[in-house]
């Protein structure tokens, strides 16, 4: 007898090295764990499940995994468009008003936005985690936290510019904010990390190579490595980290980081928007995995992160969301859609990312980039039951063709909108089925949104200085 | 008295230049036509209607228009991937097995994808459309069709081959086949232009300048003008297209076009895919207006059409959805997402294709490419009631920000995927609402495309000439 057997859909496994298809196949799970995957009627005879899920009609596949996402940044979604450069010219002038105690409610929003959209496991590098977490653990989904280690104190700006400072310039750095907020992560590490048969995963988040002083970066990764956690590192994110690291150490940020011994198989780098082709394939040879935000940093910056590139050089990707002022979801869909067309429109191929890769980065290459690929990320046996079903009896699944040519796989990247989803099961748990999260109530989240905006919004507007800023203008013209 | 009220949501009205943005705003209704809108207490304080519908949580904005596609090609939809030429290693061989009574089943699927997810007219160029137009009828959605009049004949590829013929070069035309699609296309007018109050109206569609010889285009031109009636062209859409018209008269596509006086107001233009800039201007110049289909090219071929320099220019941009075996869905929302996303990505440029223009170019725009921009595309006295309702109150569109700076515009645009459509309306008449379709039986519809979908890969796989093509073998490794 085991817990749990799932048998009537297509499973896609993502076990070898293509997508993993089984016709008509079934999982047997339990306590948790994925006991016996294959063909319906060979594990049918093998032994009895407790209970039965029916996937007439689904595909059966491993929960997304969203690698990158600062979950708390819902209360500005949308806030950072149609604007250059948009940090200074709307994020930042609005969002400082953002209010922390309402924080935790955006995180779950967030969430419930990922889960509703069939991701599993979250990666989420968000402020004040030691609060947010509350949120991951009440949905339910899988969590690779970090709270984030930083050495620049925006609360000193006024100074800096007293001091001299010009804006765009490299930031005084403060090494008492980074002893503190690593205080924080080695908290967070201490109390949560394992939580709940380690479905709560803590790991360090040294902001970035010009958010800490080299001293800094290196002793969170000496604390990191101490506990086997990783580190999850915006990497060479925007021309103003270059110059920083030049002006600093006098090398561009990623030569910079590789001299200090940052690039290894513990680091886990985000964006790579500003690099050469040589330092791509530079952290990818280092054994560093990478993130890729496509659609974030498409909107914001007009930029594709060298996702491709990466994958040449041999190296593991997996997809992020980021912040969804910029981009303006956290739908692991809409991820792989935008890394497959982004690629293509921008040279002009439409051979590049093909949909079979790209859905092994959202599964499988999330999961390993984030340290956990032996625990999740495809369905084979000893892993945890992280999976999710697409209803494919509807538009854009619906006709599934198998013979001569299958058709799942390009329809799931290049039109499946997470629309489809109709279960979410994080380690055998399900945690969303047809429209109701089964751990949290909607209703009462949705009334508590509704009035969290009207307080943050009532706080921008409050603030005179904001009515300069472009996207306020672009409003008042009936142009946003 | 009046039929209906809506009131208690946020309107876009795209009245005027920009989205025009009503706060809690209402429309009256009366026969299908909107016969007041504006501030929710002025309309309230007018008149009594017989029905009100409640809005609250919503935006409520025109219905979105399809102004290009080939709805029966969905039984081969995600068939023309990861391969190259699309058309020759995958779609050609594999669709030319598709099951002629079949298609209106077919077209139906395509219709409820659209209504689903937004859509209120569509610019349908199929085959046979005389049977097809059932299904427009059927759905309720409003429908601008035709039924295309080419003289290519690709059932005498076998003799052309015989004679010299080499595949890529222009093919023989076939006068006779002209005439006979031509009399479809007659047929088709005759009986259901206006049909239905003018919810279904019939244009002309010559297929392609290399489809048909220069006599049979102006006489395709002829009996439209005699009507009334537009033209619905492909225009400039690949590479062999301007190599036939150069070879037949020594001009590329647009010029000879141009030459011929088919740029004209009563031109739709489709793709401009292989174009100049100077070619792109021209056609803007003349009056025509464009489609654009960015995920169909984009996917298929790696090109971006340029609606960004048509609209520029001052032309009209409207977008469609083309064919699902390429694109792969019939979903608008995607097409704003992708017309936005891919001319940032292409220019590097974040601030290229704002959300409000591209929304704009989804409503209004496409109404007006079809030559119904006085009957619908935005909500105005005068108009038909053609709209939708996107519920807003869950992710991607929560939280809704109002002040300083709305946030709903680019959510639509860079994140809605259709799912939040809870009302889909067409000239007063409600068609979709919370997830049901009010005049077809889904259900029956979904097991009748299991059916044919089987039908259709049966008679596929029975062809032994398909285990070469490509598209077979990616499947075959896994890798599709």
């Amino acid at each position: 007898m085991y817990d749990t057997l799932i048998s009537g859909g297509h499973l896609l496994t993502m076990a070898g090295d293509g997508v993993g298809f089984i016709e008509n196949g079934a999982i047997a799970i339990d306590k948790g764990m994925i006991v016996a995957v294959g063909p319906r009627d060979e594990i049918e005879a093998k032994d009895e499940p407790r209970e039965r899920i029916d996937a007439t009609g689904c595909i059966v596949m491993p929960g997304l995994v969203d690698a990158h996402l600062h979950s708390a940044a819902t209360t500005g979604r949308g806030w950072a468009q149609e604007i250059s450069p948009w940090m200074a010219s709307g994020y930042g002038p609005l969002m400082r008003h953002a209010i922390e105690e309402d924080a935790p409610l955006w995180t779950l929003l967030a969430l419930m936005e990922g889960v509703a959209n069939g991701t599993t496991t979250f990666g989420d590098y968000e402020f004040p985690m030691n609060e947010l977490i509350h949120s991951h653990i009440a949905i339910g989904s899988r969590a690779v936290v970090c709270e984030g280690v930083t050495e620049l104190n925006w609360a000193n700006r006024e100074q800096w510019i007293a001091d001299g400072w010009v804006p765009g310039e490299p930031t005084p750095l403060d090494r008492e904010l980074g002893e503190q907020t690593l205080a924080n992560e080695l908290d967070l590490y201490a109390r949560w990390h394992g939580h709940d048969d380690g479905r709560i995963r803590v790991i360090f988040g040294p902001h970035a190579a010009d958010f800490l002083s080299k001293e800094m970066l290196l002793k969170v990764q000496e604390e990191a490595r101490k506990r086997g956690a990783a580190l999850h590192l915006h990497t060479a994110q925007d021309a103003r980290e270059n110059k920083a690291t030049e002006q600093r150490y006098g090398l561009r940020a990623v030569p910079y980081l590789d001299s200090i011994g940052l690039l290894a198989e513990d680091l886990i780098a985000v964006h790579l928007s500003v690099t050469t082709d040589d330092e791509v394939d530079l952290v990818a040879r280092r054994g560093a995995r990478m993130i890729c935000c496509a659609n974030s940093i498409g909107i914001i910056d007009g930029v594709l992160p060298p996702a491709r590139r990466f994958l040449e050089a041999g190296g593991v990707v997996g997809f992020g969301t980021d912040q969804s002022p910029g981009n303006n979801s956290h739908n692991i869909f809409a991820e792989m859609r935008a890394n497959a067309m982004f690629a293509k429109i921008k040279t002009e191929d439409p051979l590049v990312m093909p949909a079979w890769q790209v859905l092994r980065a959202a599964t499988i290459g999330g999961a390993t980039a984030l340290g956990i690929g032996d625990l999740t990320g495809s369905l084979e046996v000893g892993k945890a039951a992280d999976l999710i079903f697409v209803d494919a009896t509807r538009p854009p699944m619906a006709p599934v063709l198998l013979e001569p040519a299958r058709n799942i796989v390009p329809n799931l990247v290049y039109a499946e909108s997470g629309s489809n989803v109709v279960l979410n099961m994080v380690a055998g748990r399900i945690i969303y089925r047809d429209g109701t999260y089964t751990l949290i109530d909607e209703a009462e989240t949705k009334q508590q949104v509704a009035d969290a905006a009207k307080r943050f919004t009532d706080k921008v507007a409050a603030d005179p200085g904001v009515n300069e800023l472009p996207i306020v203008q672009l409003t008042r013209t009936g142009r946003h």
